[in-house]
This record gives structure tokens, C-alpha cells and sequence, in this order.
């Protein structure tokens, strides 16, 4: 029956291996089907000729924005825009405050603005809580500022320039998120979810496992070393699972997950889980040693066992009572509250026999 | 005697934020300096007119490439190098293959190329080992194919734009370069060096509080969880260490690291100390007898942090031989295969200082 479980387990992960493949292949072709569509402003001549050069953008936009989940295309995507806004339009006053100092008056302007600027929202972007979430953003604002800030003395049509180039990202960013959603979604909120159920399934199996091996002959090493790879990947999947939940929360309503779903209690779960998983290792750790206690335990109770069933005595004295107090040192030395316990426990019953 | 120790240690937290807070403020302030002289390329006319709008592709060099840590924009300009000009190239054959078939012909030929090309890099982007070390060429790679292999139906000067493209992405990197690395330069190789001897320091910091509050009463939880939150940042730092090692490995001989210097071996180091801190967020569950093995650890922890701060050897014979063997007992008496191995990694660093 654990045979069984194991087997399905290994199956499992076989078949978790072939869709993660497969998932790779889809996103594959989805990135390439956005570039075959983005070109097409290019390719197509009444396309081209609303937007000119600035089409650069809508394929800069696809292949930079273009990720894995759905949440993290939508997040980068308004990033991006916000991003591009923002720097675009502060990048404009600064062009056109520095319009009436001269020429070189000009370029300071422009030039300090830009150093300004451009450290703050850099030292912004090394905060934490926004480097999380906002990171793409502060980047996206620093380049199009300068940009904007310092062809804007070269360009006499910036507005126009501006909205062009608005327009153009924002087809990118349509292709996008139309691909995106719309062709096999990879939805984050799906992988988080599986990812935790699936961590429960591991730390059930390494626990079973550890269970089995400790009840059979400890010749099964191979197999118990597979357990605990599988309990170090639990142990590091907190990134993976933050950036994963960061991602849930801009997906919209998606099969059973819906509006304001609560991903932070994933990330709680994930936390606990990875708690979990540690005590396990440990517990492997101790177990050898405990293995030892445990065999010389055993011969000793034996020992004990037959001189009680011979009702022999004095002899064994000498033999039983070293040995009984090497077990006591040792587990001393162990002693956690639980083998603590199990050492009182027995020793009550032993020091009856003595 | 323990109460300094936590003093010291506190004010070493202090100074770290400090000097923190300091490097952030630097980096922003070099980034503003590489914005400030990049954008010299428009805002000086004989520059302008050598390469005209391509200078914007120097801002975004910089702005894209600049990175934290010195090793970290080496990497990225030479992978941005890298992807620009095999995306170029490929581009470039794309379309001139392109030309011979008619109108329709060759946008469908062009079509299928950037879809062929777009899907098989991004495969490739989520290959693991990839992922973890090249994703930004790829990234560039594909952005350039497809850009050129899209606009060389357009441009007839291919090649020139070409040219003036690379030189003013050389440009930029050339400025991310030169601040990068004569500025105060910021070493992953350093960091990554000072974190691994932090480590050290926290982890004995960790197991003396945690012996303190276990011979004082029991009042003292919330010091114990200051502890476990240093001891939990130790468990989750394992992708920080693999990317400041990836970085380190691009960066030039400086300090006292040379050149193949063993980046990895840190990796292995914090791999166990990663261990070792898991052993220790447990001792709750084992709390009793660990005291013995915890003072003469915490000592040893301490001694080996500084002298790998310090890189020093020889003088640490006296002290360090006693409290190693000690160490060596008492772990060889909780020995499991893990810390078996932490005491193989350690013994051989020692054996060199001794």
C-alpha cells in the first residue's frame, strides 16, 4: 500500500513535469504570436504610416512586458504606462521651463534636472517595499524622463512625438494582454495555489516515507535522500511564493479564484509549511542518532527480557549496567522535552527490573 | 561580558543600516552622474550630429544596464552586447533573405522568422540554468531581431543604422563602465564576502541569547524572537547569495580577491550555515543540554566570521585549536551527515589558518 502511494507519487511528479513543459511551450508560442501581431504595424502600410518609426515602441513594449503570468503582463504593462505618463510628462515641463534660459542655460537646466531626477527615483527603487512591487515602474519614469527631458530641446513637436509614441505602447501593451488572456492563460493564482496543495502532498510523502524507513532496515538510503530534496525545495519557495502572490493580486476574477481573494493567507500557509519542512530535516537528523539509542535500547530490553524469562540475575549485572548508562548519556544529550519524556518513561519500567 | 557582546552587537547592526543608508545614496548618485553625462551625447551639437537619434539608445543603455553592483552592469552591458549584436546579425540576414521574394512573400517570410526566432529564445529564457545567468541576453536578443529584421524592410541603410546603433550602445555602456567601476565601485564580491562573515556573527549571536535566556528565567520572549527573525533572514538568503555570486564572478581582480577567486565556496558555506540556522530556529524543541555545545560554538562562529572579515591567519592557532576540538566532540556526539559535513567545510578554511 505504501508501494502505492509512491508510485502514484512518482507518477505525479512525471506528470507535473510534462505540463510544466508543456506550459513552457504554450507561453513559447504566445510571445511569438504577439511579435508576429506587433510586427504587422510595421509590415502593414496604412498601419505604418499613422505611426511611423514609433512602432519600435509597440515592439519594445511586447518583448519587455511580455511574461509568464498573466498577472505580472497586466502588472509590468500599467507599470509601464504609468511609468511612461508620468516620466513623459515631467520630462516635458523640464523641457519647456529650460526654454527660456539661453542655450547653455538650457543645458544645465536640462542636465540638473535629469541628475535629480534621475538619483531620486534611483534611490527609491532600492527601498524595499517598492523594489517588490514598483521596481519596473521607477525604471520605466528615469527612461522616458531623460528622454523625454533631453530630446525635447532637439524635438520642436513633443506633444505630438509624445502621443505617438503613447499610442504605440499602448498597442503593445493591447497585444499583450489580448495574448495573454485569451490564449491558454497562465494564471499565478493557479500556480500558487497548486504549488501549495502540492507542498502538503510533499511533506506528507517525505513524512510517510521517513516513517517507513524507520520502521524497515535502514539499507534504504538512495530513497530517503530523495525526500529530503524535496523538503530543501519547500524550504527555499519563499520568493518564488511572494512574487507569485504579488502577481495573484492583479489577476481578475479567473475559476474559482475571485475579487479580492485572499492570497496573503497562502503566503501565511507557505510560511507555516517551510516550518514544517524544517523540523522534518531535523528530525532525520536526530533520527540516526536516535537509531543508535534506539538498537542498543533494544538489545538491552532483550537482555533484560530473557533474564527475566530465565529469571537469572548478577550475572548480567555487569553486562547490562554499562550499557544502560551509555543509553542514558546519550540520550541526555539528545534530550529534547518529547525523548525526555520517553526516557522517563522507560526508565520508570527498567528501574523496576534493576 | 555577554551584555557587551549584545552592545557591540547592536551598534554593529547601526553602523551596517548606516553604511547601508550611505551606499544607496552613493549609487544614486553615480546613476545621476552616468544620466547627467549620457545625455551630453544630445545636449552637445558635434556629438549629436555624429550619431543623431540613435543617442537615445545610449540613455537607455544606461538607464537598463546600470546596476548596483560593478560586477552586476558588466554583466549586463556585455550580455546586452552580446544579444544586440547576434539579434542584429540574424536580423539583418533575415531581411536581406527576405528581399528576394515579392511584397506579400516577404512579410510572410519576415512573419515567420520573428515567430520561429521570438518562441525558440524564449524557450530558452526559461531553461533554469539560463534563466539564472543569461536571461537579459536572450531578452535583448529577441528585442533586436525583431526590431531589425521588422524595420530593415523599411530602412535601406541597414547596415548604418546598425553601426550608429552599436556605437552609441557602446557609448552608454562605456559611461556605466567607467562610474561604475571608479566611483566608489560596489562589489558584489565584497558583499557577498561581508554577508557570509555576518552570518557567522548572527548565528553566534543567536545561540548565546538563546543560551542566555535559557539560564535567566523565561521572561524574556520577546528578546528570543529578535533572534529568530536574524536567524530566519539567514534561511531565506539563499537567492541573494547565488545572484552576488553570479555577479562576483564577472568582477575584475580588487581588494584581496583575485581573479578565480572561489565564489562558490561561499555558496557552499552559506548552504550550511542555512542548515545550521534551521538546527537552530528548532532549538526551542530541543532546548535542553544544547547550552554546552552552544558556548563554545558561539565562540568559534564569532572567531571564524572575523577572520574571514579580515582574511586572517596564522595567530588564531592558540585560541582556535581547543575550542575547534571541543566543538568537535560534542558535535561528533550529535553528528549526522549534515553537520558532519559543515565540520568537513569548516576543518578545511581552519586548516589553512592554523
Amino acid at each position: 500500500q505504501s508501494k502505492l502511494f509512491f508510485l502514484s507519487n512518482v507518477r505525479y511528479f512525471i506528470d507535473k513535469h510534462h505540463e510544466q513543459h508543456a506550459k513552457k511551450v504554450i507561453h513559447s508560442i504566445k510571445v511569438g504570436t504577439a511579435l508576429v501581431l506587433v510586427s504587422l504595424i510595421y509590415l502593414l502600410d496604412p498601419l505604418f504610416e499613422q505611426v511611423g518609426e514609433n512602432a519600435m515602441w509597440a515592439i519594445m513594449t511586447v518583448v519587455v512586458v511580455y511574461d509568464f503570468y498573466a498577472g505580472a503582463t497586466l502588472s509590468k504593462g500599467l507599470l509601464r504606462g504609468i511609468g511612461t505618463i508620468s516620466g513623459g510628462g515631467l520630462g516635458c515641463l523640464a523641457a519647456i521651463l529650460s526654454e527660456d534660459f539661453g542655450k547653455t542655460g538650457n543645458t544645465i537646466v536640462v542636465g540638473t534636472s535629469v541628475f535629480i531626477f534621475g538619483a531620486l527615483a534611483t534611490y527609491c527603487r532600492m527601498i524595499p517595499s517598492i523594489k517588490k512591487k514598483y521596481d519596473y515602474g521607477f525604471l520605466i519614469f528615469i527612461l522616458t524622463f531623460s528622454l523625454v527631458a533631453v530630446s525635447g530641446l532637439r524635438a520642436d513637436k513633443i506633444s505630438e512625438l509624445a502621443r505617438e509614441r503613447l499610442t504605440t505602447i499602448g498597442m503593445g501593451f493591447a497585444i499583450c494582454i489580448i495574448t495573454s488572456f485569451l490564449i491558454f492563460p497562465m494564471w499565478a493564482g493557479e500556480e500558487l495555489h497548486h504549488s501549495t496543495s502540492s507542498k502538503f502532498n510533499k511533506l506528507a510523502c517525505c513524512i510517510e516515507e521517513c516513517m517507513e524507513a524507520y520502521f524497515s532496515d535502514s539499507e534504504k538510503e538512495g530513497r530517503q535522500s530523495i525526500n529530503m530534496s524535496s523538503c530543501k525545495s519547500i524550504l527555499h519557495s519563499k520568493s518564488s511564493d511572494e512574487s507569485l502572490a504579488n502577481f495573484a493580486r492583479w489577476e481578475p476574477w479567473h475559476g474559482s479564484f475571485g475579487f479580492y481573494y485572499p492570497w496573503e493567507k497562502y503566503l501565511q500557509i507557505g510560511e507555516l509549511l517551510r516550518e514544517l519542512a524544517s523540523i522534518i530535516l531535523l528530525q532525520q537528523v536526530i533520527k540516526e542518532k536516535f537509531n543508535n539509542v534506539g538498537i542498543s535500547l533494544g538489545l538491552t530490553m532483550h537482555e533484560l527480557g530473557e533474564s527475566i524469562m530465565k529469571m537469572r540475575r548478577g550475572q548480567e549485572k555487569v553486562l547490562m549496567l554499562p550499557g544502560l548508562q551509555s543509553i542514558e548519556l546519550e540520550l541526555s544529550i539528545l534530550s529534547t522535552s518529547e525523548l525526555q519524556a520517553i526516557e522517563n518513561v522507560e526508565a520508570l519500567p527498567i528501574a523496576n527490573f534493576l
